[in-house]
């Protein structure tokens, strides 16, 4: 089957696919507040109907958490697994948001076009690229280049409690010859960027309580423990003057970065000030002697997400709080253990909270880093497809947000993945404004084409 | 003019000044939060009404925020200035009031009867122990044995902006032989105190910016500065090992204990196990080496009020802060002078930012502590008085709490002030279901009119 005339199929119908994902971009799907657990089903039944409107089978598969869509195309060809997420990430602060976060709207910028909307990039657009390029392979010559199952995410923001269990029970379902999955980025906007090394991500909340209630600073200052102290305390010590992190073992199976690694990322000419420039910051704040790549692709990390205590509305109020709250995440690397680096994170707290102080902890999701076999033909075979869309010829990345799901297929389905996707550095994930650029939404339904194509000739 | 008839016309007309305090506390006036504006207005044209119809010339008086009450009542006698605050704290986190805090009631408790509601003893009940003392002297003997302003502030909860320049312009309307303050509480159930000395307050919010706007922690962690790490540290860094403040110079101005008022203080027998107990406390966290007493009266202390930083929903977000937010207040004591140590607190934070980081502070007031005269005769007199309505005789003590009024008095109206209050440890002030005890209500209003006729007594 040819890949010309579905490229130009693609050209021609961007207006209506736009049209499509501005419909999807509509349904607030946030996934970590329960308030909109329906609207994330209502998101799954609309990608049902689209998926089944272009010949797959698809169905909703309920989970203790939000639902997954699961949809075959059966036929002939390699067996590839697609795999993306429709839930989104809350939009508070609310106020900094030029528009409603969910009435999305195609708008003209100095940088070009972009679609605007709560998910634009992460990961309803993107997972839209490779249902275009389906319909447009269908719609041209009315079967796919390959046996493709299609398998959509709810909780992919809220750490994904109800993913391992499905692979688990539904591995049959599944299971295909190589997974792709899209909810990463160009590498810059000439340079197409296949991913094939994650860091993992531990998330925990710490709750410490002090006194009973709130006091009076005033009655009580200067007697009563102050939990918001203990836990300024607990979070300044997590990480030395080096900007190294303190807990024990930490750098247990944080691997060095190989000097052929280190030599191709040097050549990428990483623009360190400028990626840094653009949220209005200087320097690199990571630990002391790495390289900017290093720190955000093979270093992990400790972050503060969240911090609060007492009053923190206008004005003052005199409050000794009874309790302090913080979340806490680390992007993991290498072979670092997760679950250790919890025990021995939760054991550094422990021995820091005083007479008079508890403290409770919850999980919010824990996945070891993942590390692909780029030996398998298919990446190969990827590359090229990427290289011929895009004017600069695509590169093997690193990337330092954590998408767990791609150690799980290979834990669990026993596959290899190929991390390919289209956003951009300025598309403001997880902020206020998010975007994608119409030419990542248009190249990047081009570029699935062409990797449909290049994979079935690969297998054939 | 004879007390006893006074005193009984008090406790025939509990249940009736009961109802008014309830109507007083179903004013939300809230002061700190812009949004109670009209409330607070509300509140003082109620005060206003009340006093009148009591005989007094009572006028509400427009500052910059929230409007005062001014009333007098003419006639002979010693001259006197009561001082009180009609305005309220937040009332947040309201999940943990049992009943509206707006909607008070009488509530039966195991340890009592209690007005139950917001402002029910900071500081609504205990202004109008003085107001139904006033009262009932009018009823009973047609006129009051003394010449009594009566001055109700309303942004006593919000550091006060509009005190000094209304005492500066309006000394005359004001001023008088002594004043009397209701805004601190009883010793213990059965002994009375008159505060000789007061904690100054220093409030400052600081504001620390580090990216221009939120991050994916994915994507910018481990390269990126995260100003709630940096908060962490300086908040970390405010208190050394022993619990001392490191701000320097902070103890600049801070007396010791002298021998006399240590063993004054010691004979209160002050049972610290049970004042901590009553909040789910074990140790005095203050000071090593200093008595509770202290740590609550005499010592200066640094405590953070709130704390505020990137995601603090439900759930988990991956975000790195553009910005983390603290309020921090300073409790001051002897000569500490509040201008210096905020200037020397803002210097030592400043030194604490790093590149990529900004500053911002916002002043939450800045006042001096208070000591009184204690040789003037009136609060020998008040003394005695009160003493004769408790069992036990009345104190003299410290107050940890800042009530700013009495030192300002004292600079600009050359007046010394007598704070007596009956308020109780386990009235929840500035928390979740604040209470005011029904006894506290009944007993003070008794000690108002006996301490009113002893003044007049003792000025005869």
């Amino acid at each position: 089957m040819s890949l010309e005339p579905v490229l130009t199929a693609i050209d021609d119908a961007l207006p209506r696919a736009t049209d499509r994902l501005l419909e999807l971009l509509r349904i607030p799907s946030i996934s970590t507040d329960p308030a909109y657990a329906a609207e994330c089903d209502r998101a799954a039944d609309w990608l049902v109907a689209d998926l089944a409107s272009i010949g797959f089978e698809a169905s909703k598969h309920a989970t203790p958490g939000r639902p997954m869509v699961v949809a075959h195309s059966g036929g002939d060809g390699p067996r590839l697994l697609f795999y993306g997420h429709y839930d989104v990430q809350p939009v508070d602060p609310l106020t900094l948001w030029k528009r409603d976060p969910f009435d999305p709207a195609v708008e003209e910028t100095p940088n070009g076009t972009v679609i605007r909307g709560r998910g634009a990039s992460d990961d309803k657009g993107q997972l839209m690229t490779f249902v275009e390029a389906c319909r447009a392979w269908k719609e041209v010559h009315g079967s796919l280049p390959a046996n493709i199952t299609i398998f959509f995410e709810g909780e992919e923001e809220s750490g994904s409690p109800s993913l391992v269990p499905f692979l688990k029970e539904n591995a049959d379902l599944l299971r295909a010859d190589v997974a792709l999955i899209c909810d990463t980025g160009l590498f810059d906007a000439n340079t197409p960027a296949i991913v094939t090394q994650l860091r993992g991500l531990l998330g925990e909340e710490v709750v410490i309580t002090g006194p009973s209630k709130d006091l009076h600073s005033g009655s009580y200052g200067g007697i009563a423990m102050n939990p918001a102290r203990v836990l300024s305390r607990i979070i300044a010590d997590l990480h030395d003057d080096t900007g190294r992190v303190t807990v024990p073992g930490f750098y247990d199976g944080v691997p060095e970065l190989s000097n052929e690694l280190a030599a191709a990322w040097d050549d990428l000419n990483f623009d360190a000030e400028a990626f840094l420039d653009a949220v209005g910051l200087k320097f690199p704040a990571g630990e002391q002697g790495r390289r900017p790549l290093e720190m955000i692709w093979s270093r992990p990390t400790c972050e503060v997400n969240g911090l609060s205590a007492g009053y923190t509305g206008d004005g003052f109020k005199t409050v000794l709080p009874s309790e302090a709250r913080a979340k806490i995440s680390f992007r993991l690397v290498g072979d670092q253990d997760p679950l250790a680096i919890r025990e021995a994170f939760r054991a550094q707290v422990r021995a820091a909270i005083p007479a008079d102080c508890s403290v409770e902890f919850t999980s919010h999701g824990a996945s070891a880093a993942g590390q692909m076999t780029t030996t398998h033909p298919a990446f190969d075979q990827a590359r090229k497809a990427l290289s011929d869309e895009w004017p600069q010829a695509a590169a093997f990345v690193g990337a330092g947000g954590s998408i767990p799901v791609a150690a799980y297929f290979k834990t669990y389905l026993d596959m290899d993945a190929m991390l390919i996707g289209f956003g951009k550095d300025d598309d403001q994930i997880h902020s206020p404004n998010e975007k994608y650029d119409l030419s990542s939404f248009h190249k990047g339904t081009r570029s699935w084409a062409r990797i449909l194509h290049a994979l079935s000739e690969g297998a054939a």
